[in-house]
């Protein structure tokens, strides 16, 4: 049996975010995301076909949701649900470490 | 938008291990477990419908697979992928900090 380390494997080169299927069948697809002070492009909303469960699992970030003028500020362990369609961005993640996002895409 | 913790609200009385299921709906379940010092029973062996995604979290554990002699040690941030019916156990889990897993039941 064959394990895998979600906060290991950090690419050297941040430059970009990081993503990564862990798994992948129909109906779920399970993601790690690494930031590295990466937030969305101003104005750009991510608008998804599923709903999509986030858990931050080390460092720290806000969402941003297009109906609510306020941040949701998120710290490890926290999670959330963001319902398909519900327009929302990246705000911030930490300059100053990694932020390891896991994301298990639905429908 | 509201956000829960995954590492918060650990029950106080950690006699029995802490099951709770995060979100449910048709071919998903995410499940939240927390254990300190928990095992399986002697002989007895995990043997699920479905297809299973586990992370642990924080702590430490072991898991035994009934055709593997070795067990198989997880630290933070170790995941795997648990094949429906491949019958496994909870060897060990940490007696002095609790463990927490987060489970992707599928299927």
């Amino acid at each position: 049996m064959t394990t895998a380390n979600l906060l290991g494997d950090i690419p050297k080169d941040m430059t970009d975010e990081s993503f990564q299927t862990i798994l992948s069948r129909p109906g779920i697809r399970i993601e790690r995301i690494v930031s590295r002070g990466h937030c969305s492009p101003e104005g750009f909303w991510y608008d998804q076909e599923g709903d999509e469960w986030v858990l931050l699992v080390r460092g720290n970030a806000a969402l941003a949701f297009e109906d609510d003028p306020q941040l949701v500020a998120l710290a490890p362990g926290d999670h959330l649900l963001i319902p398909a369609h519900r327009r929302h961005r990246v705000a911030w993640t930490s300059e100053t470490e990694e932020t390891i996002w896991l994301a298990v895409h639905m429908g």
